[in-house]
């Protein structure tokens, strides 16, 4: 259960379909079963002019110019987890990645693959969920599919967002155009998300429970490039954390980057909890942050605008880049010494997206 | 295995992923075993420009006007067929699905769910078995992802494909638009792909393997709207077969349609299956079928164009749209009864697609 009031207790599915408790073989059929699953949980949860024309692909318009188009399936467990659930993350990580080309986020496709045995009223729950985070985000659920797969092949639901979104004029953001002298901001703190879901399956206890922080960073982005930043590289540190984005931007612009450790924002529970089990905040998965690259003479003003969002309140400078050993991400820790901070060989964190 | 040269017996993945022959949690990890499995596998099967620049989203052109965008996943079991494969379906599935709107099928996203312990040479042969339908289809694979889920909770690969197209101008399909005294035809035998998969989950044995019909159906539709035929309405019997494709066709329209059950083509080996499986080739999955709606001076030349397609060789008129009964299907049989063909209620055939 989600701790921010958003609890799955007492909730009642609005309409029960056929005294059917369970996700059933048949709601996956293409018969009555999926219609009813349709037109009395889906539609009323995401109904818009584009997904009540229910043809075998929806129907938009879209401005001429570019487009942008991520998709990304969702595994996460649990389902439901301090701060957000698989459905709220499967639509805010699908508007982020499409946000992350610099463009602004307008469609986005739904396709669940559900086990036989499914909770329908959970099922309805995360539904809304899914819906309340495409109106904050402010994307359209334009279509979707449905497909169940017997008890033992899957684990409740798996989520496959794909998003398309317009990519604005003149705007060419990239990992590629990192060049040395530029400097790394990220949004807040680290490892928020990746630390939130392994609590839960770890059973550890803080003071303050560490929440996700799962959330569409499509209007800070917007933002920026609304007050015409020079934004190079843009990208949501998830699985593989920051450590991966950094070493991205190293090899795709084939430049140094030197972070300064001591800069890292780090909530002091994820601290805590990294560090009982073993983990660096690095590598650990979060879903509300963007690293975002910028010319050093508008790092000032690009920290101006993104805390002026809530989601961009902490915002800092965390990193430089740098012409000497290209390709290489170094820290510089809190005793003056460095270290190689390399991308992780395997899973640090499995199902955590 | 499919009996139609395309065998995985024998078949060496070009570039073993560490020597490591199955899938592990680590290649779902964001770390350097994803980026191996993207580099040595995915990248040089799907290579394009869009999908070389390895952003969290693709960026491409699109001219301006209407888009069509659609979503499947499949899951379908056994993944290897007479006749296709999973990844041949997802790519040709969601073509199709596309297709239906009257669009020209551009760009596909693909987003896999692989389950801990898949054979690597199985996942890369089937990789290039979606590289090659998408060229026959003469779509791009712009965007992907992966995702590894522990054994037990997948069945070696899911696989979800988005597809995005293009809609020319002036062009308006939907089952809304069917009327009295259209007519319906279909580009070929029906039930074939239901029945191969249920032929070798059952250990069925005919004169002739039935083979699925799995194909991309973009070209044979381009060629009917380059004619101008006034296409009112395109669908793909998939799931629930052509009797939810008319029936669907019944309550968006408000029209009654009456098939013809004696001109409904189904492959002998095919109906025999039914026959044994006690089903109903109506009900049976179709994944190379197009159901076409048409007025009717125009049925010959369409007829036409479809049979010029080897997709559409046995190209024929089924059934008629009527005034009477709206919202309902009947079927007139061969001793000259009619019989209401409802949609089914639950799952015919689970798992098939």
């Amino acid at each position: 259960m989600s701790d921010d009031g958003a609890t799955i207790d007492g909730w009642v599915c609005p309409m029960p379909l056929r005294d059917q408790p369970n996700i059933v073989m048949g709601h996956g059929g293409g018969g009555k079963l999926s219609a009813e699953l349709i037109e009395h949980l889906f539609l009323p949860a995401f109904s818009n002019e584009h997904l009540d024309g229910l043809g075998d692909a929806a129907v938009m318009d879209l401005p001429p110019g570019r487009i942008a188009m991520s998709t990304d399936s969702f595994v996460v467990r649990p389902r439901i987890f301090p701060g957000g659930n698989i459905g709220e993350l499967a639509i805010n990580g699908t508007v982020n990645d499409v946000a992350m080309a610099g463009a602004e986020p307008k469609y986005v496709s739904v396709a669940m693959i559900l086990e036989e045995g499914m909770p329908i009223d959970e099922l309805a729950w995360l539904v809304q969920a899914m819906a309340k985070a495409a109106e904050t985000a402010g994307v359209q659920l334009v279509t979707g599919d449905t497909k169940v797969v017997d008890k033992g092949h899957g684990d409740g639901v798996y989520i496959n967002t794909t998003g398309v979104g317009v990519i604005r004029d003149g705007i060419d953001i990239h990992p590629r155009n990192v060049q040395p002298g530029n400097v790394v901001l990220v949004n807040g703190t680290i490892g928020d998300h990746g630390m939130a879901i392994m609590s839960v399956r770890e059973g550890l206890e803080f003071e303050s429970t560490i929440r996700s922080d799962t959330a569409a960073l499509n209007h800070l982005i917007a933002a920026l490039l609304d007050a015409e930043i020079d934004v190079r590289a843009l990208r949501d540190p998830t699985r593989g954390g920051l450590a991966a984005t950094l070493n991205e931007f190293a090899a795709a612009g084939e430049v140094g980057v030197v972070v300064d450790e001591m800069k890292l924002p780090v909530d002091r529970a994820v601290a805590s909890a990294c560090e009982i089990l073993g983990m660096d905040p690095f590598y650990v998965a979060n879903e509300g942050k963007v690293v975002v690259v910028v010319p050093p003479d508008q790092a000032e003003r690009a920290l101006e605008i993104m805390r002026a969002d809530e989601l961009g309140a902490k915002a800092t400078q965390i990193a430089e880049i740098v012409v000497g050993h290209p390709g290489i991400v170094v820290a510089k820790t809190a005793i003056g010494a460095t270290r190689v901070v390399d991308t992780q060989v395997g899973e640090q964190l499995p199902r955590i997206c």
